[in-house]
C-alpha cells in the first residue's frame, strides 16, 4: 500500500512516537513541527509498506543521533538530514530509492518523513528498533548482520563526516565522538541496504502503529474512555503485547546527567500512601523498572512513564519532581526478543545485571 | 633534483626532526624505525624538490595527529598512513602524484616517507609548518587559503573517517574528536592540492634541512666542536635564523596533562647558582619561554630544550625533574612571520598575551 501522511497523522504520530520512545528518542514535538512545515511548503510524504519496496532498491536509514536533553535546546536547521543522505549517496555513487526510520520512537519517527519529503523519495513503514534505543548498533539491522557503515553525519553548519568502521560498535563509538563535537546532536544516514535485505531485517508497520496509538488515545479521550484500552488494541494489531500497568505514584527524585553524548540517570517514584518506591533507570530511554530490587520490566520491553491525568508520555529530559505518573510496560514483537537480539539490546548490553523475561503476558 | 633516502639520512633526520619539532611532533625515533623497516623491506623513498612537482600533479599531505604522550605508547601498525591516503584518493576519484609532510618536526618528518615508500609515490622536500605545530589549521597551506578538507583519518583497526568541514578550524575540531575516539593518535591525509598550489604555499627544503641538522651535529660530535655552530650553518642555508642561546639550567618542575587530544603544560628551569627561573609553556610543542615575565621567545619561533651534555633535543613528553638543559630559539623563514601567518600560529592563536618579535637577530 502507498499512502500519504496527513496533518492529522502527524498529530497522532507525535503521541505514538512519544509512547514508543520509551522515555527517549527526543521530543517528537520538534519532529512533528518540521514534518508539518514540509507539508505546509507543499511537499508530500509518501509512505510505502515494507513489502512494497523492490528487492534491488537502495534503502538508507536516516535519523538524528545525540542526547535528547541537547535536542530540545539545539534545534535542527532542517537541512542536515538531506545533507547526510546526499553525502552517503555520493559515497555510494547511487541514489536512495527510499528511506527507513532507524527507530519508531521519539523524534526519529518523524525526521525520516522530513528527509523523504525534502529528498522526494518515499519512507518505508518499518524501522530497525521497534521502539527507541540509544546506540547505533542497537538495531535489528545490526542483529541480522547489516553493516551500518559507510555512514554520514551532518550538522547545521554544513560540516559532514563519513565513518567507515570495522564493525557497528566501532561505528557507534566514532560517530558518537563526532556527534559530541557537533554539539551533542546531528543528523545521520546509515545502514544502506538492498530492498530485499530491508524486508528481512526490519520491523514492519511501526509508522502505522505510531499513528494508530495516537488516534486510539485521541478517540478514547473524546469518548472519556480509558486510553490504555485503545493503546492495547493498537499494539495487538502490530504484534506487541500490553500495556501492563506497573505502578502509579509521584516522582520524588530525578538524577540526570548529559555525558558522553547521552543523557543518563534514574528517577524514583513513590506510590501514593505507600512505602513502595519504584526506580526507573535510563540511558536516553528507560532501561529498567524495579521496586526494592524486584524487577518489574527491563529492556527490550518498553517502559513508559505517563502523566496520570492526561496519559501523555513523559520523556526522560522532562521528568520533574512532583509529577503524578503512571508507569506501564510493553513487550515488543518476537523479532526483538530472540537470543541474538537480546545480545545487542537486552539487559547485559546496558551493563544491567538482570535476566530478560517479557513483562506482558501473551 | 630527485634523490633517495639512505639509512644515514634517516639517522640524521631523526636528530633534525627532533630539533625542528620544538619539543613536540612526536618522538622521531618511532618514525625512523618505521622508515628504516620500509627500506629493509626493499622499498625506496624517492624525494622530489618542491619545484620539480608538475603543476597539474595531485599533492596530498600525510601525517599523524594526536598527543605525543599517546604516540610513544600506542605505536602505529604501519598501515594507517596508506589507508588514510587511499581513502582520500578514493573520495577524490584520483591518485596522488606525491605526498608532502604537514610538518617537518617530530614523527611527522619521517611518517610521510613511510607512506611514500608503501604507496610507491615520491615525497616532496617541503612542508606546511617549517617546524611542528599542534593543530591542523596551523599550516602555511591554510594561511594561503588551501582547504584541508576533505580529509581522511585512519586507525590501526582499519576504521576510517572522512571529514568535509566548512573551514579548516572546524576540520581540526571534528578531526580531533575522532582522533580522541581512535585512542588519541591516528594517521591523516589532508590538504589535497595541485602541484602549482603546493609550490606557492609550502616551505621548501625542510626535509633536507632536517637531514643537514643531524649531519652537522654528528660531524661536530666527531670533531669535538660545538654542535650549535653546525646547527647555525644548516639553518642559515634554509632561510632560518639562529640558534640563539636563551638559558642554561636544571629542570625543577614539569606540569603535563594529556587533555582533549593534546599534551599541555609547562616546565620550570632554574639557572645554575642563580635565582633566575625560566618558564617554558607547551601545547604539544613549546610555545613561549620567559624569565620573571620577561619574554625571551614565543611562537612561531622554535623553542628547543637540549640535553646540555649531548645536545639531544628533549621532547615535552620526556621532560623530567633534574635534567640539565640548554634552551635555544630559532627564528623561522619570512613566510612564517607575515601578519597572515601570525594570525594562524602566532601568540594570540594559542591564547598567549604576547607580541611576536623574532628572537634571533638577522
Amino acid at each position: 500500500m502507498t499512502w500519504s501522511i496527513t496533518r492529522q497523522d502527524l498529530l497522532d504520530l507525535a503521541y505514538g512516537a512519544a509512547l514508543l520512545g520509551s522515555g527517549g528518542g527526543g521530543d517528537p514535538y520538534i519532529g512533528r513541527l518540521m514534518a508539518q512545515r514540509a507539508l505546509d511548503r507543499g511537499r508530500t510524504v509518501t509512505v510505502w509498506d515494507l513489502d512494497q519496496v523492490p528487492d534491488d532498491a537502495l534503502v538508507i536509514s536516516t535519523a538524528m543521533m545525540g542526547a535528547p536533553t541537547v535536542m530540545i535546546e539545539k534545534l535542527p536547521a532542517g537541512t542536515e538530514g538531506v545533507a547526510a543522505l546526499h553525502a552517503l549517496e555520493e559515497h555510494l555513487s547511487r541514489s536512495a530509492t527510499a528511506t527507513i526510520p532507524m527507530e519508531c520512537g521519539g523524534l526519529n519517527s518523524t525526521l525520516p518523513l522530513v528527509v523523504a519529503a525534502e529528498a522526494g523519495i518515499p519512507v518505508l513503514d518499518a524501522d530497525g528498533m521497534g521502539r527507541a534505543f540509544p546506540e547505533l548498533q542497537m538495531e535489528t539491522f545490526h542483529v541480522f548482520g547489516v553493516s551500518g557503515s559507510p555512514m554520514a553525519i551532518a550538522n547545521e553548519h554544513g560540516d559532514v563526516a563519513m565513518v567507515m568502521a570495522r564493525d557497528n560498535r566501532a561505528m557507534e563509538w566514532l560517530a558518537r565522538g563526532i556527534c559530541v563535537r557537533m554539539g551533542g546532536a546531528a543528523m545521520i544516514a546509515e545502514y544502506s541496504m538492498p530492498g530485499a535485505v530491508a524486508k528481512r531485517v526490519s520491523i514492519p508497520g511501526t509508522l502505522k502503529l505510531g499513528i494508530c496509538l495516537g488516534a486510539a488515545v485521541r478517540q478514547a479521550r473524546r469518548r472519556h474512555s480509558d486510553p490504555l484500552e485503545g493503546i492495547a488494541a493498537a499494539l495487538a494489531a502490530a504484534g506487541y503485547r500490553g500495556p501492563r500497568l506497573l505502578f502509579e505514584g509521584r516522582v520524588e527524585d530525578v538524577l540526570r546527567q548529559t555525558t558522553g553524548g547521552f543523557v543518563k540517570g534514574h528517577a524514583r517514584i513513590r506510590g501514593y500512601g505507600s512505602q513502595d518506591v519504584m526506580r526507573v533507570a535510563f540511558q536516553n530511554e528507560h532501561l529498567i523498572a524495579e521496586i526494592d530490587g524486584e524487577l518489574l520490566a527491563v529492556v527490550p520491553d518498553l517502559i513508559c512513564i505517563l502523566a496520570t491525568e492526561t496519559a501523555e508520555p513523559i520523556t526522560t529530559e522532562s521528568l520533574r519532581y512532583g509529577q503524578r505518573v503512571t508507569v506501564i510496560s510493553i513487550t515488543p514483537p518476537e523479532i526483538m526478543r530472540t537470543p541474538e537480539a537480546l545480545e545487542v539490546f537486552g539487559p547485559a548490553a546496558f551493563g544491567l545485571n538482570a535476566t530478560y523475561t517479557p513483562s506482558c503476558p501473551e
